[in-house]
């Protein structure tokens, strides 16, 4: 099964103390495990991309949050969680949710968490302390149970001996179980069906190639890795049947922000009348957005496009790079969006106002 | 003015036994002149990309094929150049031929320069190579009256204050003098005014990162640079007014094989109603390729994706990879082509003709 050869991609720490992740940015060349402890280390992990897919910067934040709790509390477990605790572990999850703006599952653990933590104003720290880590626990068990409900909606969408291609990495490291987009075709290859996938490199940081396709390499999948670039060039030839990507951010519209990359391909993809389907959880979906023109947009530095990963800068040292970390891919190019609650098609306004009130 | 950087982009050794050519592959860290003679050197300088852009191509193969015949036919000054010889010629042509087979200007220029090899059977040896010399210094000189041409019909499209966005390099680099894409601007930055411009990286072999930033930054035009998957990002802002690309090869029907991501530059350009020119000299017209599905398109390895150019390798090893090093627009994604010899418009199949025939 896709999940097993990474069965601790967010974990706690054996001594509870500290969060342990799989450092990101080593892959594919090194499998590394980091524990993490302070809200700094917690920041840090975070915005340099560590731990990195919106519903795993989630469940991270999560047990981020249980974790400084409990060291902040720590030595106190028969007092009571007061005013000033609540206060302080609001400025810490305040702190982390500032690491990256765009995945809205960063704010919304953390305000489930903070929610609870509200709520046990009063009661023993010891408590406390135990029920934010059930939280956590919980966040990512519902988590891996969405991806399995993604999953089985999205292979109903697609049918054995199809060529696929998806974007970034929306795979079992940016989530708690198969993936979202990566998904479907995890679970179809378990049940003996075959795929031919194209994976999107994913410039600058470029997730499709240490990730994706060491994900589906690993799972035994027909993966080709190639350059953003190229997805129009595969799709003329006819070797496409359907896309399946992520998401950061949903507005009320269906407007998607996702990686950087993915409005081209969701535009290509319409060229070329092949099926575009966003893969995300309900918790993905941003009511308080109308359209994605409400959605921040991540900046990240230029360095990250002329520098990072190469031997020497590709670029002469003062030339201006323009590096957005995600692009908003506009309703109209989406074919559907599958959450773990069902499958909406257009008009997206009414069938995710559907699927947040059942 | 822009061309005064590397006046010598491909010009004859000193002794005029060998081309000189900039090692393109080493820029913009290194700027570095190396000097060809041998067939199999200056097939491999093609091959490695160490001489790109169609037109440049073009002229290189003309100066290689001269220097080429100069050395088989050294110490025969006097002699008769004889059919053995015009054979043993063109089999040098048909191996560097071989190096790309995408551009048609290098297959153009070769033919050139074996139909004056052919009218000279029976001619001095020294005459020949003499001959030779000429045509190819007249290909060049062509090429960068053409450029001139193109830039000046070019420049007429645009506006003063425009964003204007241009994939791989099809500047000064590419060509004999403004380049094609990059004419229009650098030949309006000369006339005092004013683009931005955003420059795919253009993976996998980053021309636009390494190549057109560079040139456009010594030029003094306010350049940005964006990975290709930002494009759509870019245009949604309306940042840009006009797109400009080069070409290596267009069909009679007006499809265009240009770097690979060219097409998915034109589908997304299409979607934001951005026009998107294309711009070439009339050697790049192939009246018998019908439409662009008979245009051969370059295959490359995977380690250009996978390896060049980084540290370490950023995907698994054994996973597959997809190179095409080219990709065909669709006509209908095409505002206009600019020959030297005038702006082609929609139905190209007339409009090519017309210059074809002028």
């Amino acid at each position: 099964m896709a999940t097993e050869f990474h069965p601790e991609n967010v974990s706690l720490a054996q001594d509870g103390r500290a969060v342990r992740i799989i450092d990101q940015t080593l892959l594919p060349g090194r499998l590394r495990f980091i524990e993490l402890s302070t809200p700094e280390e917690c920041h840090d992990a975070i915005a340099r991309l560590a731990v990195r897919g919106a519903p795993a910067i989630g469940v991270f934040a999560g047990f981020s949050l249980a974790v400084i709790a409990g060291n902040m509390l720590q030595g106190r477990r028969d007092g009571a969680f007061g005013e000033a605790d609540l206060h302080a572990l609001q400025d810490r999850a305040d702190y982390l949710a500032s690491s990256r703006p765009t995945a809205v599952n960063l704010s919304w653990a953390l305000e489930r968490m903070m929610g609870l933590a509200r709520r046990c104003v009063g009661s023993r720290c010891g408590d406390v302390r135990a029920a934010l880590l059930a939280e956590a626990h919980a966040i990512q068990q519902e988590d891996a149970a969405m991806c399995k409900s993604m999953a089985e909606l999205g292979l109903g969408l697609i049918e054995d001996g199809w060529g696929l291609i998806t974007h970034c990495n929306a795979g079992p490291l940016a989530t708690s179980c198969y993936g979202t987009a990566l998904g479907p075709i995890l679970l179809g290859t378990e049940r003996g069906m075959r795929f031919r996938v194209f994976a999107d490199e994913t410039r600058p940081l470029l997730q499709g190639a240490r990730l994706t396709a060491y994900e589906l390499d690993r799972a035994g999948v027909d993966v080709t890795l190639i350059c953003d670039g190229m997805s129009s060039a595969v799709m003329r030839q006819g070797w496409v049947q359907a896309c399946f990507v992520g998401a950061d951010r949903v507005a009320a519209n269906g407007d998607t922000a996702n990686k950087i990359g993915t409005s081209n391909l969701a535009i290509v993809a319409k060229r070329y009348g092949v099926p575009f389907y966003v893969m995300c959880p309900s918790s993905t979906l941003d009511f308080s957005c109308k359209t994605g023109d409400d959605i921040p947009i991540e900046l990240r530095r230029g360095e990250e496009i002329k520098q990072m990963f190469f031997s020497e800068p590709v670029a002469p040292e003062g030339v201006a790079c323009y590096n957005p970390s995600f692009d908003v891919t506009d309703n109209d190019l989406i074919t559907a969006i599958v959450t773990e609650k069902g499958i909406c098609r257009p008009p997206f306004t009414e069938s995710l106002a559907a699927v947040r009130d059942r």
